[in-house]
């Protein structure tokens, strides 16, 4: 497996990593990237994470066997709708959104005969700064990367995304575009949603700046995530509103419980559901593919 | 300052781990220890932690000029009836309590005359692991103690109390107990609500553990907490139920504006929700005194 020409769609973090690791890898020839921002795309070639500078999406795709989509979740219909006449058949096309059922809707509407190009991808890595200054050729390395292949694809292309992943050292897990996002839902998207909220409550008191002189490392790890960049997780929550509000809705569930026998000062009921949920995360582990050093976004 | 007699009612990490800090500082010449369980006081006493382990608090505290009570919330009553005729009117009384108007509460119930001998104190400090076979000398050092004091304590106590935290390292504040609880309310009893309720949220759905799989560096930090204690935290969140559910009404609050934005699609007030926590979050850090290297119950 390699690549003549790779064209890459956004030149931030993402991309930009991604590019950097397919190169150092030797599994591509030549890059092209495009980014909405003309100084991005300049400092991109500077630091060598392409090797052309195109003025438009066509113009970059133009001739690619492989595009990488690295936009923002609200970028890509705008995206699939400018590449879509310039795409060549035979050309693998992956984005890396954080959601997918959202980014195949677009895809459906704009990328025409084209949509069996896209085999859908999420890699799960991330750092807590982002753009093409802090890009690195390891960012996707012991990561999990997911994918959520379409009808559409072909084998051929199913099976050359798997290996482009795994050659930059990801771990590649095959998921339906529902599962990903209902998954995603409860064990990232609500989780970044109760800290962010968390935090409003607590700025919200009047002594809320006092509580938080206090507040010990307990409250540092459980809150790290609400320190999150606001319009990727805009994006995010309201890409996926649906499973979202799905798992607000078996969240409150739960705290109603806990409410509850708070209220009625049921020690043993309060007790039962602490255990429960003291002995689900004591057995959890981290698995193999999903840990990395940074903090990831996602 | 230097103690003829300190003992140790409840022989456990965090009452091990003062007994040590103080012998290794210097500050006391012998240690008595009572615990409920035999066994846990004749370990204590292969241990080392204590000089003699006594069979009663009436034989632990005999002539004992320093006092720790470092027994579960739901002891502290009984321990303070059980000491109340013992205690020398000049001893220093002090608990090592999570929350401090139950504890002061039950020391008014108890304690009688001797309520002045009791500075209530709150070391935030802990591990994951409990029992004395943890216990070690350093527990304290670089954490933050929290002193409530009593209108009946002599400024003499108080100023022991603080020199005894201090001399191990330990950085001393003093609150109110009303503040205390209302803080710690906001800071750690919520949060850690709020992460067993997440877990048990997920265990609740037939994919749960499924989605557990796929969770990742964002869900392990958040989640740690959960793993607590279950008896400690029930005590803890009983005790300081009122302070609870203020919180948690701050935090549903705050928790209906994510979710109205989101099924209003209002992604512009969505944004600046998410915003103002990134905001706040980004610019906390852990203050000095109430940072550890390990994982603080608290």
């Amino acid at each position: 497996m390699k690549f003549e020409r790779l064209a890459l769609i956004g030149c931030g973090l993402m991309g930009g990593s991604f590019a950097l690791a397919l190169r150092q890898a030797g599994l591509v020839q030549h890059i092209t990237g495009f980014s909405a921002s003309e100084k991005t795309r300049q400092r991109a070639l500077e630091l060598g994470v392409i090797d052309q500078a195109c003025n438009s999406v066509t113009e970059a795709v133009q001739g690619a066997d492989l595009v990488l989509l690295a936009v923002p979740v609200g970028a890509m219909h705008s995206s699939f709708a400018a590449l879509r006449d310039t795409l060549s058949p035979k050309a693998l096309l992956m984005d890396v959104g954080s959601t997918k059922c959202d980014v195949i809707a677009a895809a459906q509407a704009a990328l025409g005969e084209r949509l069996n190009c896209l085999v859908p991808a999420h890699p799960i890595a991330g750092k807590e700064v982002a753009g093409i200054e802090h890009a690195e050729g390891t960012l996707y390395q012991d990561r999990r990367t997911i994918l959520t292949p379409l009808p559409q694809n072909s084998i051929r292309h199913i099976q050359t995304a798997s290996e482009v992943w795994t050659a930059i050292g990801s771990h590649v897990s095959h998921m339906t575009p529902e599962a990903h996002d209902a998954t995603f839902a409860a064990v990232s998207h609500l989780p970044h949603l109760l800290t962010f909220a968390a935090v409003n409550a607590l700025t919200a008191q009047p002594q809320g700046a006092a509580f938080l002189e206090m507040a010990g490392p307990g409250f540092r790890d459980f809150s790290r995530i609400a320190a999150s960049d606001a319009s990727v997780w805009r994006d995010i929550l309201s890409a996926n509103r649906s499973e979202v509000l799905t798992q607000m809705a078996h969240f409150r569930a739960a705290l109603d419980q806990f409410e509850n026998t708070l209220k009625q000062g049921d020690t043993a009921a309060l007790q039962q559901l602490i255990q429960q949920a003291s002995d689900v995360r004591s057995a959890w582990t981290l698995q193999a593919g999903n840990a990395c050093n940074k903090a990831s976004e996602d």
